[in-house]
């Protein structure tokens, strides 16, 4: 594995996967960065046909997988769906035991390929509609919203959503990735290393803070709310959902991203509400907590991706399934190197402090 | 928290959950190990009573899990089926989104009841069976092959294999437990981080061991063909299964009950054979490494447990999951540990290499 996966510089707030910058590879389709993350490399046109080629075709869900996402209880978490759907196919892969690199490819594929499906059928089963089977033309993004939805998304929705599976797709040692990776340590096959990682990504700690964002939003109501409602919080020393970061102690880059894109789906749309109320929240954050008090409280990735999935009508429940969506091939990339390593992590027990 | 879930002295031999030496806890009922790992203290004896009545009654699964486990595969690892019906079987837990230490409690118990039912289960459906409703009059260990065997055990094998769960259910941070943790540090619902760490027993370098040892002792066959097999793994530079561990430098003290046991269990069947062959390994790589080249490389826990799953015709492609039913003690007294901590576990990938 010859570059680095991911490189975080946390207080210049530089983002790189295997050394390309964030808002370089933003514009590229996501399969390509898929690719990227699991190769090392970007794909020539010709390969990244061939890699979407074989992720669109991998798509489908066999009648057996259907059963069982119509035995998932309608109230449950879709993490739980989830975990258990993706638990339950890895039986139907003709690879399963083959953990050469082009058996483990194999896998990868019809795991990046098959998770979307998985999450837009269980919401529609859970909602009391049909599901929707995929549509090989589309990219990742568009087809993910057609799915849900059942109607073909617009131009600049399809590309929102291929930037948000962007930007969520690799962190570095974020609990979920970490915890994939010592799955992986194992040489455990590569659906329970990325179940390992659902498992973790689940939790409201990691994955839970989309969602939060959202709930916040619609608690605040409008712009003229925000400032009393952080002030409130701020006073309380309660924690303000969407911002702070373990790493970042500046803009987080993806943050900045979305904030952008917000923006242009709110022009777009002709609404600035969810936009303006976000925006208020961010300036009262960081007058009272950076500018006053000097603390590194910056809006994180998961803020104005809330207020995206705001404007795309994106139900909080699906947040975090949505960001798994993104994430697996990161997850994917890791273990493919932890495979590499051949070695188990087991750390003493006086070692967790430092984690 | 206070005592220290699991102590290791990997230079002396000595293990010890929550202070007290394996050899003292062997002797007691897996119920008691069980309370003790997860509430911090041995019960006292009414403590036990309820324990035990609470557990036992905890057993069963139902139809809805029993439909999926026929919708297994007939050829899968027992612990990819293990991991989907673990998922699945969360939506059916009423306490699920009670993240109280009461309502975890509530959980770990069913947990810990309905996963010998789910093994037992699948291991016979897949195997063309009637599934065998567990008995709550019997002990977990009893209970668990009267379930897989369909006849109550004898007295010495329900002993052995109550043994042997308690002998399996605790290890400090080895990686399927470290990955539970990792789970429970997002403040991930318990079946996640039982699920998590299930993923991770499942990989050969960590609970695939057993099962090639029951795979060397047939292929080596009798206690004449030991010695030649091992100079020939020697001499490739081979890894010989079941000898060697990342912290003992001794004989692990497992081994050394395991040892008894099996010695135990082949004078009761009149059948010195495996007894004879494991013995036979041992001598040889013990004056091959230890004593001719110094180095460490003793019999670790799986080794004599391999043989006692020979006598009790345990079959091979169990026995990684027959780990998991001991060592789900030990995943969730090390997850309610970390919830305590409240703190997310995420490494800078600088760490890795420390693990």
């Amino acid at each position: 594995m010859s570059k680095n996966i991911c490189f975080i510089d946390g207080l210049e707030g530089i983002l790189k996967y295997r050394e390309i910058d964030i808002n370089q590879l933003v514009e590229l389709p996501y399969d390509a960065i898929s690719y990227l993350l699991i190769q090392g490399e970007l794909p020539a046109d010709q390969e990244l046909a061939e890699y979407s080629a074989r992720l669109h075709g991998e798509r489908e869900i066999n009648r057996e997988v259907m059963d069982v996402i119509r035995m998932c209880k309608l109230d449950i978490d879709a993490m739980e769906a989830l975990r258990t759907i993706v638990s339950f196919i890895s039986q139907f892969d003709p690879d399963l035991d083959d953990s050469s690199p082009e058996g483990n490819m194999r896998k990868a594929i019809r795991l990046i390929a098959k998770i979307p499906t998985i999450v837009a059928a269980y919401y529609r089963v859970a909602n009391g509609k049909d599901p929707v089977p995929p549509d090989a033309s589309l990219s990742h993004g568009a087809n993910f919203l057609y799915m849900l939805k059942g109607r073909k998304p617009s131009e600049l929705e399809a590309e929102v959503m291929e930037k948000d599976f962007i930007l969520s797709a690799e962190h570095e040692l974020n609990a979920s990735t970490f915890s994939s990776r010592v799955t992986a340590s194992t040489l455990s096959d590569l659906y329970s290393a990325v179940v390992s990682g659902l498992c973790t990504l689940k939790g409201p700690l990691h994955g839970g803070a989309r969602a939060e964002v959202m709930t916040m939003l619609e608690e605040i109501g409008n712009p003229g709310n925000a400032e009393k409602y952080v002030l409130e919080k701020i006073g309380n020393r309660d924690k303000i959902m969407g911002f702070g970061h373990r790493v970042y102690k500046t803009y987080d880059p993806r943050g900045t991203i979305f904030k952008q894109l917000s923006r242009q789906l709110a022009e777009a749309k002709g609404d600035m509400h969810w936009y303006d109320t976000a925006e208020a929240i961010e300036n009262t954050v960081v007058r009272e907590l950076v500018e006053k008090k000097g603390k590194p409280i910056y809006p994180n990735v998961d803020f104005y991706s809330g207020v995206i999935y705001k404007y795309m009508d994106i139900p909080p429940q699906l947040a975090t399934a949505i960001f798994a969506i993104g994430r697996v091939s990161g997850w994917i990339a890791h273990c493919f190197d932890q495979y590499e390593k051949k070695k188990i992590i087991r750390p003493r027990a006086f070692m967790l402090d430092e984690c």
